[in-house]
């Protein structure tokens, strides 16, 4: 039995919005697959039931806390010691579930992630990312997209062997493309810290390096199917691609592909690099965004990327 | 009378895309406007024969070299001592022309700006900005785009004040709001670099600081008209946007707003904090993007940004 953890009080629209995206999730996941709620049982149990659900299907934690978006993530985390996260961290280090997810306060999730789930062992620097639709039906995988800004060339090489991992055991692609984001194609292109970074990424042959890419090219899909920046940068990108689809919505314009950048379809970011698999979702997911988190929770546990990592970098 | 100097040999599709856009800038120019091709003057006038244009519309700086896209910029530029662009460079030396554009060879056209054009004394280091639409009819600025990267705090407080000045001067905006780019709108977000620059502009004075802007929130225009960042960043930024109209053009999206993203209609990124007006197009300019390369210096040049540059940084 996989035991997918979710944050059933995490996110500005919680707990409804997480039961409805669990509820859309169910039918996707795979038998042996059951989510484990943290929350307020009363106000899961209603809202289950004013969604003519059975309770059945899920397995609730009770928690009595909830760290809100105004609280300091590391106090809150530890003061609150019976909220939502907090326990949910409690039950990922116990190994009574094989992953957890929140769109609660990313802070906390932070927290939870490097003192709890804590970095494998040989790996520097955790990183955030985001699986990003490309134009040939696909996906990239960006990281880091904001936990780490005023990457050194190492973390920068790391996360290019994190990346591929995590392309080879979750998105399934044998060979992964691995680029390094810059200004430029030619190795010359970049800052001293990207410029540094494909010197080790070139001579260490530990995955098929492509080379630079542009921001303009990553889209495609033709070029890379994993893409390595500092996260101030990653950061930049997907705000900016998030932006774009902003645009395009109010502007009424409707296409399929564009329509795959809301983060919605995204659901969450995992942060890569830790002992365990945690996802980290939007403050504001809808239902949709839930349940994209719930199956990326899946998938990412079922790739089996933390044994690859540890297997890596040990 | 105002002399406007163009590379008629600069760009992928030169000199037929340069004579055709010079045509097209034409009926837009003040009466007291002049523009002065500098090229091949047989294939100037032959161009012009071809497009029945008269050429007493124009002057005619005769050159008998072409800096090429696989030249080393800095060598080319001494070498070819008769190219278009080291010539165009040499006229603007001399005060016999206002400003200087090109589409052809940017490293050429930066070695000019940076060994004869010269920065303004006091400026750390001159900067190319990009000026782009936003979602209310207006536009903003955004500099660094490419020109330095790994910028310093007292630099992107400089950019700050540069953008300012072009803001009130070739943008006519009275007070221009002036935003630094991070990855969240509190002070304490960002990188090193970034959040010591905030302090700067912070307690600078010097212009209307709004504080910090993401990358999601410049194309409203709501927020800023000036967006300061350093230049790997700013040259990911505006690439971004390229792709999303590629994307959008390749998936027959017809929009209005998106259209004005076509770095055709950009048509140059101005070279900033220099003592003379240059603008450097894109190289595979079309007939409108060296049209609106021809009026945008022009602007810059009417607008006194130099002169007021040099009054503040002197």
């Amino acid at each position: 039995m996989l035991k997918i953890g979710i944050d059933a009080m995490g996110g500005d629209y919680a707990p409804e919005a997480v039961i409805k995206g669990a509820l859309l999730a169910l039918p996707e996941l795979a038998r042996d697959s059951v989510v484990v709620l943290f929350g307020d049982e009363k106000a899961i149990r209603d809202t289950l039931a004013q969604e003519n659900a059975d309770v059945s299907n899920f397995r609730i934690v009770h928690t009595t806390e909830v760290i809100e978006m105004g609280d300091h993530p590391a106090h809150a985390f530890v003061k609150k010691s019976d909220s939502s996260i907090s326990v949910g961290f409690r039950h990922l280090q116990e190994n009574l579930i094989d992953g957890f997810a929140s769109a609660g306060s990313t802070g906390a999730m932070m927290v939870g992630s490097m003192q709890i789930a804590k970095q494998i062992e040989g790996i520097i620097r955790p990183a955030i990312s985001a699986n990003i639709a490309t134009l040939n039906g696909k996906s990239f995988l960006l990281l880091d997209v904001g936990l780490n800004v005023d990457t050194k060339p190492d973390v920068l090489y790391q996360y290019a062997v994190i990346g591929n991992a995590y392309a080879q055991t979750v998105m399934k692609i044998r060979e992964p493309r691995v680029a390094l984001l810059s200004i430029g194609e030619e190795k010359e292109k970049g800052n001293i810290a990207t410029r540094a970074a494909y010197e080790l990424m070139d001579e260490g042959k530990a995955f098929n390096f492509v080379g630079n890419i542009e921001s303009k090219q990553i889209f495609t899909g033709e070029q890379a199917d994993v893409v390595v920046c500092d996260g101030f940068v990653g950061n930049v990108i997907l705000k900016e691609a998030e932006g774009f689809y902003e645009i395009a919505k109010a502007q009424g314009v409707k296409n399929e592909y564009i329509d795959k950048l809301n983060y919605e379809i995204v659901g969450g970011t995992p942060v890569l690099g830790i002992n365990h698999v945690v996802v980290v979702g939007h403050g504001c997911s809808s239902p949709l965004a839930i349940k994209n988190m719930i199956l990326q929770t899946e998938k990412t546990i079922r790739g089996g990327l933390v044994e690859k990592l540890r297997e890596i970098f040990n």
